[in-house]
């Protein structure tokens, strides 16, 4: 029998908010041993001191246990805090049944792994790039996607330097490559997208010294969040395979910069949204570019000390993609380090058959 | 001889960053006294604490009076904190020329007019509507449109209440319509909105109680910014009129939420912006819906302790119009109070044939 | 047999890091059926959007459910967000146990009450207050203190509105006390005051609109922290017996504004802290003048768009207090409505004999 | 005719509030051409988009020319972003008069010094540290302190990177030292305080590297703002002299952290102040410890990633000293690095005879 994947794309009240899947759950609409994983937006500020996602984490975990016992750990889970602007926190639950339906060519598939717990000294190197760059096959490989030109989006939650984490490598006479916590989240998402550049054959290697600097290596697929929450990784690969049956479809775009929906207008007219399919689901990351402009226009994402960069892209990458798909529940995750161009990102979207 | 109004948008190095007007007069580009108005978008939060306002407003001041002596004090001076997102600082300077070119149906005309200091106990009531009313009643005067269909857009700049203010206020024994410094700026931009709309006929009366609580009642083509940086009002009219020449047009249109950009889209379609026309501003307002939500989706704007909602707001809608217009120098405003509908606000485009 | 209080000062390592207390009941240190309330100063912003608190609540709830099951509940749970400046993350874990000791004069005796959820439309209103002094009047009966004057703190933590409760409230047609959400804090923190206030007999009543406006009616000893993860009150009571056996003390002064030391001075030195005694804790209350001044002096407390009044305090008093006591494991919490005179606030000291 | 130093300390009521100057010039309290510095807490984040620096030295400047001309060039303008917690925004404004008055022993001596331009590749290396030794050693001539040890606090002034000076630096194929602008601000304001150590002696040469590494090389009695408002540096150096006359007096102490106020206590009773002597100043630097603890308790000021490690320091070391010197006109400035050990700080108090 063939796999079908679905996706649940349920409001959240707040960063506990599991009311929704519980719902579900018990009107017999989602069988929680199907669940595979839990993509999070949650209302923090997205940065080193959001608990949002640990409280998240936490919530989903114990909602799954009640239901899978250990099971749980199982299922992959990917808070991304920030909800700026008009962006709407909520919950995208992937999963996987088995179908008595046909496969359909180019059906939405999905595979998901995990990694070991990344040493603190390794996070940011090549090193963890080729922690990623396994378990971005071994997901694939749990996908049954034929190629990595069939993958159309990995999500990737990694780890970040603590102060703590710090210190413990420091006292083991080990350097970290940064004592800047904010610093790290970014080196881990840029270690993390090169890794999947490395596993999708965007690019063969990583030089020496490239990571957090030449920023023209990228994945035009990859999205990476930090958090505090785990010490390894989860990765989500959503692609598409004919093997797969059901009536959901991804396409994927890069925004070149910050106001560039050239692509991403594309895709969604690729995919017939408003016409056969309707939209079930939008992934971008969004990032102040370095050069600090747009299109030869200064902005200010990184002058501004009261405001973390990637709060302020993530609010107007977002309301980009808002006027576009007339929506605000919108996955935007902000730091695309390696994750497309500087200042731009790839963009997800994933839709239905109405 | 008709009049011709003129629009330079100047990028801003910085809040005090009046070079590119110097140059321009320099390179005698621009007479120094056909200046009219200059609207700022500075990269201060757009909150009590903003000092950007003034450091630009003393700049400017600065600056024509070294060219116009007294008469500096005649140019409307309309500074706008918070450039979010990837929004760009930049100056838009409005001025007026007579040419001996025709008139030109539906030319851009402009008007200016200030009002007297407001006392801080009519701050936020129908007296200061009225009053903001009879300055644009004057401006459309001075612009010689004639009548008020033909206004596209009124930019006010109002005051806000201090700790000193109320201090003051009540050891006169007088009370003013709220302590909270950063409640009276919404509740100024708000009295002054309406103060627009009577002037324009789009509300017969003001209701006891209305200014801040009743937000059915708006105007369409208003935009007011609040400043610590002035005690009475600035007011630009700008507008249609058959009596004046010259190649700028100018539209408008409302968003009737943060993800609605039809009517902007079709604003930019009627002057052929990308075909005859090229784009030359965007002003905008943005704001919160009271609501709590965007087309049913949570936001959470009003909640983050963080980060006030007029800075999500403004990046936000930036993205937005960024996304349509390709560019993100737009003079997006926040705190839209009685400015469009809630949770939406007024747009101008103004364009320049090619 | 009589009772003795004890008091655990344990570090947090984060809002869910109970591995303090774990470690404490694992070497037999702490019976976790004695334990009667946790207080917990957590690192978030103090305000509406911190899950800080919530994620610490839900930590210590399932720790000590693994060990109490549904008498979890019974433990009062007191999250304070914010440690701004140098103040340190830690939880307070208050205890009782029977012991074969004497009783000895002045000891330190404590008690806990709950109340039922408050209505969102009574929240600020003088119905929370005597909701509030009713528990607390139960509490002092908990503890067997002999009567109000030798009560010498009382730990409230109330709810606060979210625009989710304002709606549903709004839909019932009630109006709620305000539609500000920060608001709300300051007015459940206030009416929680004044109804400690009562209990203890520091005002006979509170007259109509006294809330959040009156700031010369106060409690001397009330401390409120506002949080979204409770819907009723609970509240901690804590004075001297002479009932009750062991080493532990306790005393309060008021400050009168942010760099008023004196009468902690007296209380640091009644207690003879740093002598026979050394200090176990402290737990203050801390605010931005209303005035806009300290000793004449202009703050900016309540004018920075940037940053919470309440966060800038903390920082201040936690650092005024830090150079008395040299330590920065203080329990600060901000807004002090009705708690103290306007900008100051009461301070509790424990100390334990050496 | 002996000199005397003169120190008035205003209020600020906002960053261009220089009414204060004004009216004791009118009074004829104040002779403009005696003034050599001016020092400003103004109430901007004191991190890099703090424009109130650039206010008011606009208005500090626009001030004195009118009295001085181009004289007015010559004073020095050390202006202070960050008024966090109860802290007060003031001027002190330093002088020098001729007098007919005998020559006391230790009397107040001050004297100033500007640097060149500082090219944006030497910012934050040893050539920048040479530069600001220099000037000091001029300054100290300047006020005729006959050695080091006489020197008790060294305010300096320096300049940042912004993102336009990087590009620029980029262009002519030179590398900044970082090229994120909010650590530009501590290797400045670092290597800045070795150039004082430099000049005091206190250190030999600076290592190679050490410039914002090795924290345990530091001055005692160096003090350092960045700003935007600058390119070079203004140096003020104030100490002791027998040979100035008048009341005024200086002491010093370092701060070991952030609650340590032993050496300002016995600084403070030194000085007599509250006997004979009367508190005109104080003057003293605050930072976050590396380490993340302050006397082994966890700090969160260098992860919260809403709010600037210098807001946190500032609010709670003004705590401090605000509870010892029971005022909250207190110049504490932001960011130590290099100014007395990690966490702790230099503090200079002066006072005058009553």
């Amino acid at each position: 029998m063939p796999r079908r994947a679905y996706l649940h794309s349920l409001p959240a009240d707040g960063p506990d908010d599991v009311s929704g899947f519980e719902a579900l759950v018990n009107e017999g609409v989602l069988d929680p041993m199907t669940v595979r994983a839990v993509l999070g937006k949650t209302e923090g500020n997205g940065c080193v001191n959001d608990f949002t996602r640990g409280l998240a984490t936490r919530a989903w975990h114990d909602a799954l246990a009640r239901h899978l016992g250990e099971g749980a750990a199982d299922v992959c889970l990917v808070m991304s805090g920030g909800t700026e602007g008009a962006l709407s926190p909520h919950w995208l639950v992937f999963g996987v049944e088995e179908t008595d339906g046909e496969p359909e060519p180019g059906a939405l598939a999905l595979g998901t792994a995990h990694t070991e717990e990344t040493r603190a000294e390794a996070l940011g190197t090549p090193a963890q790039a080729e922690q990623v760059a396994r378990a971005v096959r071994a997901a694939i490989g749990d996908a049954g996607i034929s190629g990595p030109e069939h993958v159309h989006f990995v999500q990737v939650k990694c780890p970040l330097l603590t102060s703590a984490r710090i210190a413990e490598t420091q006292a083991r006479g080990r350097e970290t490559v940064t004592t800047d916590t904010l610093v790290s989240m970014g080196l881990s998402r840029g270690a993390s997208a090169l890794g999947v550049a490395l596993a999708l054959g965007e690019i063969d290697a990583i030089p020496d010294g490239a990571i957090g600097r030449e920023m023209n290596l990228y994945s035009s697929r990859a999205s990476a969040s930090a958090g505090i929450e785990l010490l390894g990784h989860e990765v989500l690969v959503l692609g598409r395979s004919d093997a797969w049956a059901g009536p959901m479809r991804i396409s994927h775009a890069v925004m070149t910069d910050a106001v560039d929906l050239d692509g991403v207008s594309d895709a969604k007219a690729a995919l017939d949204i408003g016409g056969a399919m309707r939209l079930r689901a939008v992934l971008a990351k969004a990032e102040a570019s370095r050069s600090g402009t747009v299109r030869g226009a200064r902005h200010t994402m990184l002058t501004d000390s009261d405001l973390s960069s990637t709060r302020h892209a993530r609010a107007f990458v977002g309301g980009a993609l808002g006027g576009l798909f007339g929506t605000t529940t919108l996955f935007v995750s902000g730091g695309a380090e390696h994750q497309g161009p500087d200042g731009g990102g790839p963009v997800a979207v994933i839709a239905e058959r109405q």
